[in-house]
């Protein structure tokens, strides 16, 4: 399969286009046209999962109806609408010696993607990657089996309609777990892996690849509310970064409120989260505040919750919030709330993060939001790709060098 | 050393331009009042090197004379005259929410280098993460541990007079081995780290790094001459690339010619590089048409001579280039010679390395040339930074919010 993917990216990499859009509306039809197909093969699956005793979160992620079936086909539409990052040119200049340089971007080449149950995943990395001229090899959950094989059946049809080769995108067609290991250590054959799941499948990918990993790790995202902020932006921008929605990485897990303000906004706020159902657990000055805030205990500053509930510190100033950010935060959204300037200014520079925000929820941290169309993944690396990652992640640049007889003297 | 190094980075990212230049220039004026110590510090190097047996070149690279003394100083002064990239906001623009995204350059954070018996390489090294605003961990050579004592001593000097933390740069003084293994598995403390010299070392970091390493590994460089190439430029090309100097990883190391201008162009060039001293190894068309040429095994393709010897292949035409480019290239330098529009115009686009030349010498991949500055090496990686690395390359972008209340809807 390595060989075979290693093979296609050389025709994905020069594919026109108007060639790879083709292909993208082609697996849309092919959607279109196997829903019952696609029905059969996930009803086998969930029931299978039922008889393994599946939880009913597992269940709901695995299964694929008529409005998931509708949402996949949407997507491919999206991303063909998208514009092509493939051969873009940057910065050429003329450079002394008269050659001109510059930067032209490419698909990274092969990309392996790892996944767990839900199967719409299937299309929505299938089509990031072909639109950016990669090869891909997906490896789906074994609980999605039968989904995903559907699902890659219509891909290949809708490849071979466009008349690109079929092992462009290919799906490991088994529930060996070997099939992972297998694809985190072939460097000649995979650029880039993706992991997509729980933090167990993406530590345990990150520590057994040899391949480069772009990987998205917890989201603890803060929101600092500054002396100096504006109480009516900071109450509306800390309700919504946290019960917007609660299963969302770009949820806030922790508030942090200075000192000077704390007296004031804490009380308001926390009647508006326990209003919502939100539990509050938090330090010892926030509950002088508020008595009915929970005692946290020092692993709530690092819990992911996921879930309606909210940590919450009482700090001295700014500098005391960076601290705790620069401890506890992931380094995925951290965001401030001030009307001050230099503050503001302050916190844009030296907060470490792959989003930092101003005055605004993080819950803005989003592919969509920014503008990227489609992403693959929220990236909390530094490396190569971090933040939203869409179609400019799955590619790199290459420099070239336009002469006309040019010899270094 | 990690928690110091995480802990300064902290500060380095905050660092004025003014500042970290001041430190370079700190720096400079350590080493210059300090010859006569460097001196004593690297005799002792050469002397322990000497009774260990050490070979001449490495001995060479060892030696720490007043001309690379100079060039050290020198070094430290164009990176303070360098632009900053640290702060460089791209791209802010206004969403349909009505927040402005966009995004900040901003450093790595902890950099770690690791080379063998050059000197030199420490301040080259330092002088570059400093200026990109990251800590660093340097782990020279054992044989070069008295030099980069002092070196150190040096840097420490000029951090202390710029007001910078000396734990800025530190460093690793032991020749114990299990040091490398510690500083390249531990990524909570480092984020990336950068192998500096044999393929031996570099192959060993790749492998058992579990931080992001960029990496260098061989420069495999093709020149192809097309058919339709003007002779002239071809052959001062073809002649630059090889014979302009031998142990670089920018050489030509495999010469691949269209069989409809070989009988013209071959014998041409294998006098000129005859002439040189350079071995020729060929195809068995190659010799049909100069008989001279030695007989290639296999092996020959894949080889990273560094050394006065080129390989030679005939192939039918800018495709069968191409195959051979794929199958046996390093993706470090790939150049075409020709006069044809499209098919320069396809192999710019098709051909996969971190730099695609038109009509130029494949010695023009460098950082200088490239308008860079200095470089810290030459990655052949896609991930991150390709091709020549300079400041940019040590740095990271995080995405930037800027709002005045905005909630998500």
């Amino acid at each position: 399969m390595g060989r075979a993917a290693r093979e296609a990216s050389r025709t994905m990499a020069r594919a026109d286009t108007e060639v790879k859009n083709r292909a993208l509306a082609a697996i849309a039809a092919e959607l279109e046209a196997n829903r019952i197909e696609l029905a059969k093969a996930n009803a086998a699956d969930m029931q299978a999962g039922r008889e393994r005793g599946l939880d009913a979160a597992l269940l709901d992620r695995l299964e694929l109806n008529d409005e998931r079936i509708d949402g996949m086909i949407e997507g491919l539409i999206q991303v063909a609408d998208l514009p092509d990052p493939v051969g873009e040119i940057e910065d050429l200049c003329y450079r002394p010696s008269g050659i001109q340089v510059g930067k032209m971007r490419v698909p990274l080449g092969v990309v392996g993607i790892i996944y767990e149950s839900r199967p719409n995943v299937t299309i929505d990395a299938a089509s990031l990657c072909l639109k950016s001229g990669n090869a891909t090899i997906l490896r789906g959950g074994s609980e999605a089996l039968q989904s995903n094989r559907a699902i890659a059946a219509c891909i290949s049809a809708g490849l071979r309609e466009a008349g690109l080769p079929q092992t462009a995108v290919q799906v490991v067609d088994t529930s060996d777990r070997a099939a992972v290991g297998a694809l985190i250590t072939m460097p000649d054959y995979v650029d880039v892996i993706v992991p997509r799941g729980g933090t167990g499948l993406i530590e345990r990918v990150s520590r057994e690849a040899s391949v480069p990993v772009i990987k998205h790790l917890h989201g603890v995202c803060h929101v600092y509310i500054d002396d100096l902020a504006d109480e009516q932006k900071a109450f509306e921008i800390a309700l919504n970064a946290k019960t917007h929605r609660y299963g969302v990485c770009n949820a806030m897990e922790t508030l942090l409120v200075a000192e000077a303000i704390a007296g004031k906004i804490l009380p308001r706020l926390a009647e508006a989260y326990t209003l919502k159902g939100v539990e509050l657990r938090g330090c010892e000055r926030s509950r002088e505040i508020w008595p009915q805030i929970n005692v946290a205990s020092d692993s709530d500053w690092s819990e992911e919750y996921l879930a309606p509930i909210l940590a919450i510190r009482v700090v001295a100033d700014m500098d005391g919030a960076m601290d705790h950010i620069a401890r506890y935060g992931s380094g995925h959204t951290e965001a401030i709330v001030t009307q001050d300037y230099s503050r503001s200014r302050r916190f844009l520079a030296e907060v470490d993060a792959s989003s930092v925000i101003i005055n605004a929820s993080t819950r803005f941290a989003d592919g969509f939001e920014y503008g990227l169309g489609a992403e693959i993944g929220i990236s909390t690396d530094k490396i190569h790709a971090r933040g939203p990652v869409g179609l400019e992640g799955l590619t790199s640049q290459k420099w070239i060098v336009l002469g006309d007889g040019h010899i270094r003297r």
